[in-house]
């Protein structure tokens, strides 16, 4: 039968259980990668499993979110992991040499590998042919620690891209077109499979910026085949022997397909406040801008920032508009600097940050009251830039470049002849900003500063649990609302007691006194429940203010497989509409939790306040019960090998 | 009889009274200059005196200290600095164009000229032989309105350079030699005027180093004469007609004459925690560092920073180096960007920071629990850096670069030749950061978001004032030790209910408590009380806590001022011995107040604990005594026009 190219690749890492889709199957992991954020408790974790050496190809430590280090907490962080790193045979990209995601990239992905990463957008490397999943951290500490991962087979989404792009339209808008056409729900449960003649319309970096975003279709991960293009980026990276050429097989069986015609693609923004909420920017009323922001994982490739330059170049910021640039990497500042263009855009009137992720992650760069910011990123939660009441639009570059000269959001096509970039023969590579391992490792020890606290462990599942809904959500909240993420809080990542009191912040301030008064309870989501981003403090959290369980309409993948790994029942209402029907404080209660797994039979949900019984849905492996049973996967990893 | 430069500077501009050391003077304002820490308190200020029009030459408001913008809190103080100034009619430097003090030098600066600032280290100006002072932001913001600037006619100490520097030594070097000869109260009372056959070893800019950390001696500013080397630096900042040679006249007159023979200085140290605790680094024994930070107002020049990528190209930051460089301006980034310099320092692993203070006032970059940072900075007090445990050693770009390389704090001159840096024919040179004020402002409102907090007023003074002492301090007491300033304070520069919670925040945590339990009182402090910056917060705070009187073995000069300002005593002990026999909480009491004020004697304060009587001295002119008792400048200011 005829292979798509997701299967290939995890049938070629395939370890255990059958390739179907939905069954549970576990892989062979190559590469891993971890930022700081997310990355303090994946090396807390792997120092509880006791481990010596990784069983990865490579794994690689990046410091990217936390490096305005406002105290002493996030460079305490820094060390902790460096020390850690060295300790495992874990390669330490110090701070300012960039983005994980690109200079993984630019230095490490290869085709046909599975990477995973403690980062939701992981799935960047899905522009160089490679299978690249984000997870939760505790994903990563067993990847590293056993060399396997964990999932289920997913669906596989083939997106056919045809045609040629309009000039002034690049990838940033392809994604969003597919965000508009399948909203962040569309690729829940699926890997996106992209295919077609228009592929060959795409560089690397433009594909990455496709499977970046594919994150918020709630995808899996996304992946391009691996081509001549890929080759040649390979090559210029000075890495063609990482090189293989991949695609799937003609006629492929894919679950779902659908087409793209590049030719329909406009120029696009994503409105406040979710990615798919998008629109023809020709299309849209004026709108005056306050701060424009370029940069992060998705648009931050020398590709990307050379045209920036290229508008810029003997133009002059609006007065009104303050412009930042972060680049992706300490290689794409350097030949930037070498070329002549980043002194354009000084020249211009640009803010130059460090190489970092930034005002994406909201570490800095909150814009002002009630501004309206555009941003090459990808995501515009409400809060996420770090000013509550401000609209985030999100653009391609070209259009944060435009409308940083009209000072208005513009159609960048009006400017006049698109500027075209020449790829270097070679690509600038540095190893400065590294720390390789040494083999001798035996003495290291791991150095843990006064913010780093033991992550918190849950107790063995009881077969019933009762108590109040201690929060109803509406649809679609993001770990973003789940666990605040700004700069304020960032050094907290290794500090769960603290991060608490900010838990679910962006909807309430009193979540924390309301669990500790009750001695924890549930809280009930509506659908797409923990859409966003990989981290697991929006599972640890809850886990650490006693919330027994999510009951919500559905769940985006990556925070279900948290919860779960943190010991807490993500369970979906059998009826939807019942929803309507709970309501915050009420007692509820669960019975006979463990015979209902253990059978896969539905569960019985009493509501003692609105006097209703339900039923409720558990949607797991045998494994997801097990882990359940013993109270999260690092008392389940403690006593097992599965 | 022949005149030292300073006062051929003052006579040139002065307004009322006579010039003589000790008297009270009024001088014309040529500039003034603002930063956005300080700012914001100076524009409500000139927003409460209700004015249409500047009365300088030039005024320049600069945004270079809250450039990381955590929370909406600094993007919206930077709107509200913006709408004033184009309001009134001030030059606004959007962020990202740099440090005010290295732009003012490239710039605006003028020899002759009289420029005060709200920010302690505007004495940079003296390196271009301006008199610059800084002030507290009343004086800045009554400058702007009223054209005049209120001091007593210093008294001028003549350091006479004689020699060559000795290769690998610089500008810094020699003011740390400075600081360790005359010790940071060394030049109290007096203006600092450099001259001798030295000073043509020195650029403009390093000598702006040297008055720059004249703010370190205590002095009111330093300044060097304008010569040859002044010229051609305007000429290279297309400034050649802001030109005017100055010097003193022969056999001028001096209050106090000391000579340094820049021969016998060595690179030189300031060891924690204080800028005259200084070392020449090759006789301490081997310190390993963990963090590196280059940039400041102090040393972030062209020159400074070719120096250390000439040291860097070719080689490789330490592992154990977190190495971050702030450049001074964006005119300097963009040259050193093209001419290869930039690309050098990322190649070695350099972090790149916006051009900005950045880690100089803790806005970032705090090094880990109980790190060894080393810094081209002019203060290292306990604390200032964002982490209460490190340490924090000063020294120059040249020093700073070796021991990048090293890992330790090493003397330079080990490296081998000394690197020559050869200055541009043109300084570049963009208007692009800049917005000037349009001709017609009569419509323009000032935009306040809602972190900003009108400033507190004081009430008339009594004659009787009694209370407790909530805090006994001891010498030296620093205005980052009354108010401290991080990353996580600035942003609430703008809102002092706010900012008086942390009120002497690296001695106790509780002062605001103690303030408000007894409904104000009073502070006893040591020698040399409030050194440091000229931020007024550290008067506004404890007057918006009720302090009512500080009482010292003496004071630093610009805070002083700012407590009088305020409306707050600031009285010395007659015998700085009974200092001894108080304590915290005593009961005290001061009688018959303004009788004794407006008739020049001598004060009896009554410690009812202890049952002592003793003299407490105010120091001060008929002015301040008039301001004290109407509660504060700006309460005086309404009602007068002296």
């Amino acid at each position: 039968m005829p292979k798509n190219l997701t299967y290939k690749i995890l049938e070629k890492n395939l370890l255990t259980g059958t390739l179907k889709p939905e069954n549970e199957i576990s892989v062979k992991v190559n590469q891993t990668l971890t930022q700081d954020s997310t990355g303090t408790m994946v090396y807390l974790q792997l120092e509880a499993m006791g481990i010596k050496d990784i069983q990865t190809d490579l794994s690689v430590a990046y410091i990217d979110h936390n490096t305005l280090q406002a105290g002493f907490e996030n460079a305490d962080d820094h060390e902790f992991i460096k020390s850690a790193a060295a300790k495992y045979g874990i390669i330490y990209s110090k701070p300012g040499n960039g983005i994980c995601h690109q200079i993984h990239l630019e230095r490490f992905g290869r085709p046909g590998n599975i990477l995973i990463g403690s980062d939701s957008h992981t799935p960047t490397g899905g522009g160089l042919g490679m299978l690249s999943m984000g997870s939760g951290g505790l994903d990563i500490a067993i990847g590293m620690a056993r060399g396997y991962y964990y999932l289920k087979a997913p669906k596989v989404l083939n997106i056919e891209l045809t045609g040629k792009l309009n000039p002034w339209v690049s990838a940033k808008d392809v994604i969003l077109y597919i965000l508009k056409k399948l909203t962040v729900k569309g690729g829940v449960g699926y890997i996106v499979e992209y295919s077609g003649d228009g592929v060959t319309e795409l560089s690397v970096t433009d594909r990455a910026t496709i499977t970046n975003m594919g994150a918020e279709l709630g995808a899996t991960t996304s992946i391009f085949p691996s081509d001549e293009i890929t080759k040649d980026f390979l090559k210029k990276q000075g890495r063609e022997k990482d090189f293989t050429p991949l695609s799937a097989d003609k006629d492929a069986f894919y679950d779902k397909k659908i087409t793209v015609n590049l030719e329909e693609i406009k120029p696009m923004t994503a409105m406040p406040h979710s990615p798919d909420n998008v629109a023809v920017i020709s299309e849209l009323e004026k709108i005056k801008v306050d701060q424009i922001a370029i940069g992060s994982c998705t648009n931050s490739s020398y590709t990307d920032l050379m045209k920036v330059a290229k508008i810029l170049k003997g133009k002059k910021v609006h007065p009104d508009v303050s412009l930042v640039i972060s680049p992706g990497s300490s290689n794409i500042l350097k030949m930037m600097a070498e070329n002549g263009a980043l002194g354009d855009l000084i020249a211009a009137g640009a803010r130059i940050l460090e190489a970092s992720c930034g005002p994406c992650i909201g570490m800095g760069q909150a814009p002002k009251s009630e501004a309206i910011s555009l941003r090459t990123f990808n995501r515009n939660f409400k809060g996420r830039c770090g000013t509550k009441n401000a609209d985030v639009y999100l653009v391609s570059p070209e259009t944060a470049a435009v409308s940083a000269i009209t000072g208005c959001l513009t159609d960048p096509s009006i400017f006049g002849d698109m500027p075209m970039i020449k790829i270097p023969e070679k690509f600038y590579v540095s190893d400065n900003y590294f720390i390789y391992p040494n083999n001798d490792r035996k003495d290291l020890e791991v150095v843990m500063g006064p913010n780093i606290k033991p992550f918190p462990l849950n107790k063995k599942l009881t077969t019933k649990l009762e108590g109040k809904v201690l929060l109803k959500t509406g649809d679609n909240i993001t770990t973003d609302d789940i666990m605040p993420s700004n700069a304020k809080l960032l050094p907290f990542r290794s500090n769960i007691p603290e991060l608490s009191k900010y838990c679910f912040g962006t909807l309430i301030d009193d979540f924390h006194i309301r669990s500790k008064k009750s001695n924890g309870g549930f809280v009930i989501g509506g659908e797409n429940y923990g859409q966003g981003s990989s981290r697991e403090h929006a599972a640890l959290v809850p886990l650490y203010l006693g919330i027994k369980a999510v009951i919500a309409k559905s769940f985006a993948r990556i925070h279900k497989a948290n919860l779960i790994n943190s010991g807490i029942l993500p369970l979906i209402f059998k009826n939807k509409n019942i929803y309507e029907q709970f309501g915050e404080f009420d007692h509820i209660e669960l019975n006979d939790i463990i015979h209902s797994l253990e059978n896969h039979i539905e569960m019985t949900l009493i509501n003692k306040t609105k006097n209703i019984k339900t039923k409720v849905i558990f949607e797991g492996s045998k494994r997801d019960i097990e882990i359940l049973k013993q109270g999260g996967y690092l008392n389940f990893a403690k006593e097992t090998d599965y």
